[in-house]
């Protein structure tokens, strides 16, 4: 497993899954949990330590809320965390994007935006990260954006279906 | 000690200061410790896990911006945890509040106002508590607000001294 | 009874009544009552000074909107009082949220998150405060805190029902 | 007395008399008080409860952070509420504001701008409503908004002194 | 008339019609009226100019958005205005609330709350305006207010319908 | 063609015609088309740099969330650019509102309102400033102007479909 | 005079004057003058509705706070108009921002930055329109824009003074 | 050189050599320049499409306001971008944070905090992503990290200098 996908609960997987789904894209393999950083915070440590031992290179954290798991997870690895903060009920997840990016200096959490668009992003960018020394990933990343460019160029009337 | 008093960082204790006040006000003996959950996430746990057999019955917990340490604290222990939102920079504050009062179901931690107010009212709120169950603290709490409320009744003029 | 749990408005009800099974789980005796600020502050009053005597140990307020009833029961009270910001409908509850949070120093209120989520974990911290004394209550929260850690230590694939 | 000018604290009183300056303008007498929704909740409800026998027309009540005064003397009289929110250090009167405003449907305060601007309105909005039953006051008001439309009128270069 | 009901574009009737219906239970005689401040603005500036001499005592202004009608209609007349931030469709009604309570120094808009609740307050805040000098319309909002305390009495289980 | 009308995404379709039909009904002659400044960004430039050439007068430019479409179409021609935040799924288009509007000294955009009444009015705008120098075009303006102000004098009732 | 630039407050000139000064630089003909919506509301139509046939082809207003100023002169005009949010004392100009943009459909007022970039800009924008038809202006405006293109191109490394 | 730090301006740089010095102490080589997405938009495309090929294996891109700097970069190169809200004025970096944070699927920014923390921690998190593949520099991020854990360890006491 190159990718690491966690969560804090079940109920962030429709938003997570899209980062599994460009992984699949890229033909990055990856795994997926379900690590609370309340409920289960030993489950957290033991999962972020072991991470990079276990061949991990990019950990990709979702939460929502007061969401604790991106940077309590930067906590434990020294691995690069990449953040996505889940829409939220009440605050629509300005509360997740806050305690996702406002990491005080000395452990970083990379953040994507709220949702699934962000979760898609953390993919992208996981994939990124790894391109930057597999440049058969990155060759998949840069074929992905040249045919997302295609097809708003092969598009531009807006009006049409 | 009755009470642990922990902030993510030194910078904090101006703040946190507060809560040390009104504790020695009330004579609840309390320790004080800097615990960052990012920087000291296996302390963290250690100082949260033993909490109770040392005989602390509430912990206060400080902390801005990404504030995970109270909402962290709680979920290594079954005593009831207070957050106070330090007062931050760029968010002034708003970042360390909702990281810390919007926890998801499950566990709790009862958050104060942002800053130095949050502070001593997380002393106070810690002290009534403890005065559940011992009468003589709550008797300090009690006189300590008949305190406040006689010198808002002498001095009932705005414009004098 | 040992906790009081009182809400503004009826409508405050369905998220307040989570606070309310949360005691039940942990067989804490609990009454609840509408008491409103703005249309019955003489009840409010005397429901709030007349606590302590009756055995209360913890109020649980819930309020949306200008939520002035957890502060004031605060006023007047020596009990802690734990308050619940109830979603509202132009503000989402930030304005819940700030008027119980933000109070000044001197009288405290232990605040908890927004909705549904916040009821409950004003269930839990008020058993936890009770658990303080109360081996038999906070064996219970641990029991409740091991099963939902056990609950999601046992689903850890999010993509399965 | 016509018009109570209340605040919940000293500190407020540079903000709140800037009320008092606009009714001393429009010779309109009034009475100033510290009176503390927390702190003194049985003098509040003892204030408003006699303000409409001791001849008081209009109430101004100026409050910051979980700003209670207003809306619980709204709750406390029929007479008309006047309310000030006062700027708060750590979220610059968002908090008085929409502790102030935000009043559930049947209890009602007229909410002025935060801070000096909103207290000196509060004078104004208090002479206009005497205004509608004692021409001599209208008159004053409108004397001095034609004095400021003079003023204006008066001194149209910018860039002058 | 007594009161004037006005509101920038028929969408608003449905948040301002709680204005009128508070009214006619306080058998206070209204008005109702679009009157927009962007494509009527001499519309408005004659309706609030000829306020008075008609026997207006009270304007009530419902708006939305960048909501210019409270501050304009208190712009052209000297009674006391009151403004409803009407629920906006992207802000909520923040734009509305900030619009109209942000009053500059010198110009008053006693400003209630965002939508429906605030729209029924203006309707009672006006009716205590002239209560202030109209004993029957006082009576009446007393005898409201009575109301509403001895509903909130008689229904005191929140689980009760 | 006189207004070039682009967008970051066939999704910000159904509010910019809004924009499109405001034109229509000026007769001003307009293109659209979808140009994304992340995923085309050298169409962006392209076309932003060729538009002056072609004869484009002024260029409307909506796009969502972190909306970088208008302000780098500024960078790009020295053409006036009219942006329209289009209303974003998590923060209701205060992101795309503050991605537009705060653009730093030396390259301006002129925002509109978030959504559907901003897209209208780029129109209007874009219209007006046509009309600066075409007395065709400002008669058209005027005359919609007239009948929009006309359709409020002609239905002031509220209550009246 | 081509451009007329108005503001609510002698107060809001150290911002307004940098629409002038890029006035200056461009050569574009202006006059300023001291224009409240609040406190002058004739002499805001007069200007307004006076505007086109004296020769001005844009007006630029600038307000801080419930800023009307920007909404009500295109109110009474059909030349563009461009808003400039000045920064206000408790909020920093987001009700100033909120006040301007969020015009309703019908009205529009093209909004720059809070502040001085957003007059700055103002000042720019304002030529880029009278641009559109006045080819030595739009000559000034890319002038101006090649120069700080080439002042940054000049300058690449940021430790440098 | 293995990391690409711009910034829109001179005036980033205080922020932004936080950046700088954390790559100075993991010895990785790094570029800075000022790159402006609207000064300089044609040197912006050039340099982030050319930075691979010249061996840059980060960016980290820096802006305050509408900071298009970091989104456009991101979509002129496949190389991960990390992007850093420089704290505004008027808005305090809430504006500069949406705007990088929220970009659309398909293009991903990793956000960091608001400020000198956020410039820091993108220096820390291009040396996490270059030490997925360079055990010297992840054993040097390691030892920084135990570094600053052992400076917390050995001053637990808040009150002590």
């Amino acid at each position: 497993m190159t990718v690491g996908i966690i969560m804090g609960s079940k109920s962030d997987w429709p938003t997570m899954k899209l980062a599994a789904e460009m992984l699949d894209r890229f033909n990055v393999p990856y795994e997926t949990k379900v690590v609370s950083a309340h409920r289960t915070p030993h489950l957290l440590a033991e999962y972020a330590e072991s991470a990079k031992e276990r061949g991990i290179k990019v950990i990709i954290a979702g939460a929502g809320g007061a969401a604790h798991l991106p940077g309590m997870t930067a906590a434990y690895t020294s691995l690069p965390v990449l953040g996505v903060p889940v829409q939220s009920r009440a605050l629509s997840g300005v509360d997740s994007l806050y305690s996702i990016v406002q990491m005080p200096k000395g452990i970083a959490v990379g953040t994507l935006a709220i949702g699934e668009a962000g979760a898609a992003n953390a993919g992208i960018l996981a994939a990124q990260i790894i391109g930057t020394h597999d440049e058969n990933v990155m060759a998949q990343v840069e074929a992905f954006r040249k045919e997302q460019t295609d097809t708003v160029l092969a598009n531009p009337n807006p009006a049409e279906d």
